[in-house]
């Protein structure tokens, strides 16, 4: 017997809910982390003191104690333009303040200071593993490695004038150097590829990076089907709807990741079924821009994977996935006129194990069970709002909030400690927001 | 001059938003407060030093100083069943779980109990009136005056043999007994009548305690046109749709409720808008029992004036204004599949000056403006989700949660400071709740 540390982290007392399929809830748990991974998850019951030695011994009891969670999408830089043009029609919203400010803002400068403001929202709020889609993303790559935070980070192609890569005969080039780039560079770093839509990427921009992503075995995303107006431009200008035009191009695989899918038929879902395509669903953000509902029901019954996301803060406003998961049950329940469907399991299965199967992250994160990494945050239930308590799973869903993670841990380092982030400096962060965001309220005020 | 101090409650920066109709937003405001109300409201570029002096100063730079907010529709004493039974079946929920456990459980003392653990979560989430309709009311109205809550404690009636007064002749006497009781007992408590609903009350019932009310010049609330299941039996047992049976019964006027009017049709909405019925709208729980959409845009059209409640802690699963907010605008942009709809100042107002408004109570709250109560609420908005800020009330709306409510006062009194509410311990009140929980899951367990 020995004295020396055996553990980098001991989770002692809590109540865990592992969210992998065989493993029951535990009461009283003992978790245990070395080297960044989970090296068991057993009962406290039958510990007997002393039998770990850890450098670092969180007390849990009074806490919940759950995978981090996975947020399948977002544009991290935009938090930029929370809040600052609410309530207008979508396409005057894109064309006259989103598409100009990021044309005038964007550059890798500001993707990672950006990044890091998102980034410290999401660890206060649960989330321990995002995947973005953006320009500049390396900017939003480093971020993630120096604050500490997972992240699936996808370079954007749009075949627009203004932004990074205005030439598709590029778009190869750029990717293979993207992800050659990010590949190896860090655990928490997944390189992937991210196409803007099917109405603004050419088809050989969608086929080509497409290609790329799966040469380079990554994930491959596009938003797809969000609104009615995207349906409508497909079927003049290709003849066909937004899934079926894909499909012809053969770019629906299990690496290709659609966001939305509001707008898709029952055909069109069993395809995606068929392909195995995984799907991004981001009810916030498509009840915001009055997008549509998705008919999330129908896409599980046809066996296609879900995950949440809270798409950029632009468009919801915030990151909190315990809102997302909360509009996810609520929404589509009032949808189908029944309230046994979407329950709060199948819900939170989408924003932790089934939103790493999203990513293709299912063998390392979104459940706790030994060998998988350790990701894990820990919910204060000793609150008035959380009292009593008779189901843990329903009141992460139905009366949880960001606010109520105490404790984050990504990759087994604390990165959050009783709402303390440990991995930045908030206030020089949000001074930084508070600057860029000066000179666009000045562009806005003259524009 | 002298140094005496004039003012309880000096304000001190901050922006005010005051909505009221001509009040614009103050960018570093100044607001007196003596005995319970609001003694000026200014400009704090403006002001000298030393000209107030306060007993008590509260600096709000970096907050939002908003009016409370007014939940029109709660049972509060139903956070007892929190989370204990969902994504059921309506009746399935209602029948064999809400209905025997009020039989059994719901008694004055308990009706005390779990309101001081509601009214802690209602504080903490930025409430300063909440709107109230259960049995035993007694003990919600004395819990509320305990706490320093601002309350309209309606007295329940229900034709079921299991409660209060299961018989209809008492119902006026009990009624009156009420209204005498708590009319002049506190400036916090305002009495009221809730008939349950039309399918639950018979129509004498629904007759004897609106003429009660009118009498005694105190609101009259009653569920109305929830569900689809409800207009299906109000049309076989009467002929008639809920809205056109009360119509007929002649208890529609403007100091009647109508809590929830989801399933209401273009010409019901029109004899809403005549005969100046409120409307109570919940959109949680609208969605989470899968009740419907309320047509929301279309009664404000109508010039209905709506205000927002969070219905019970049993079906959404909290009490948190902030969310309601967020929903509303969200469920009818989506609803409407347009985004300009519901847009964030109509929607803080309908959690604000307009729910005063429902609840008659519009010339003492729902605004900061001199002359009124003060019911006053700071947000802190330097954090990671709330910033950068470009525009307040969209940030209200669908950015903040009730975490973000830093202080509250209500009736010129400091409530809750810095997080930490004054007026209740806490951890008791979170004991109490949880011995009757144990009781209830024993219940649950052998039932």
């Amino acid at each position: 017997m020995t004295s020396m540390p055996n553990l980098d982290i001991l989770i002692q007392g809590g109540m865990l809910l592992p969210m992998s399929g065989e493993r029951p809830i535990i009461e009283d748990a003992l978790i245990g982390i070395r080297d960044g991974r989970i090296l068991f998850v057993e009962s406290g019951r039958n510990a007997k003191p002393n039998d770990h030695h850890a450098k670092d011994t969180i007390h849990a009891a009074g806490s919940l104690i759950l995978p981090g969670l996975v947020n399948t999408h977002t544009h991290v830089p935009m938090v930029a333009f929370r809040g600052m043009a609410d309530d207008l029609p979508l396409m005057d919203w894109l064309q006259h303040y989103i598409f100009p400010l990021e044309a005038k803002y964007v550059n890798r400068d500001m993707a990672y200071r950006t990044a890091r403001l998102a980034i410290a929202e999401m660890i206060l709020s649960g989330t321990t593993t995002f995947c973005d889609g953006y320009f500049y993303e390396s900017g939003v790559a480093q971020a993630a490695i120096d604050c500490g935070m997972r992240a699936v980070a996808s370079t954007g192609f749009i075949d627009l004038p203004f932004l990074e890569s205005p030439d598709p005969t590029n778009h190869s080039r750029i990717a293979e150097k993207f992800i050659t780039k990010w590949a190896r560079r860090s655990p928490l770093i997944t390189p992937a590829l991210f196409c803007h839509s099917p109405y603004t990427c050419l088809p050989e921009t969608i086929r080509v990076v497409k290609e790329t992503a799966r040469k380079a075995g990554v994930p491959f995303l596009i938003h797809l089907a969000e609104t009615r107006e995207e349906v409508a431009i497909m079927k003049e200008k290709y003849g066909l709807s937004p899934v079926r035009y894909l499909h012809r191009l053969g770019v629906l695989d299990e690496a290709t990741i659609a966001v939305h899918a509001v707008w898709v038929d029952d055909e069109e879902i069993a395809v995606l079924g068929e392909c195995g395509v995984k799907v991004s669903h981001c009810p916030e953000s498509n009840m915001k821009l009055a997008s549509g509902i998705c008919p999330l029901t129908k896409l599980l019954q046809q066996g296609v994977t879900v995950g949440l996301g809270t798409d950029s803060a632009a468009s919801n406003n915030d990151l909190d996935m315990f809102g997302e998961m909360d509009k996810a049950a609520k929404v589509d329940k009032v949808a189908r006129l029944d309230p046994t469907v979407m329950d709060a399991e199948t819900v939170l299965k989408m924003a932790t194990i089934n939103g790493a199967r999203v990513l293709g992250l299912e063998k390392e994160i979104g459940s706790i069970e030994p060998g998988k990494r350790a990701d894990i945050i820990l919910l204060d239930v000793k609150k008035p709002h959380l009292t009593p308590l008779y189901h843990p799973l329903s009141h992460v869903v139905y009366c949880a909030s960001g606010a109520d993670v105490a404790t984050s841990i990504i990759e087994g380092r604390v990165v959050m400690r009783d709402r303390r982030l440990t991995t930045l400096d908030i206030d020089e962060v949000m001074e930084s927001m508070n600057e860029l965001a000066a000179s666009i309220r000045k562009d806005l005020h003259h524009g």
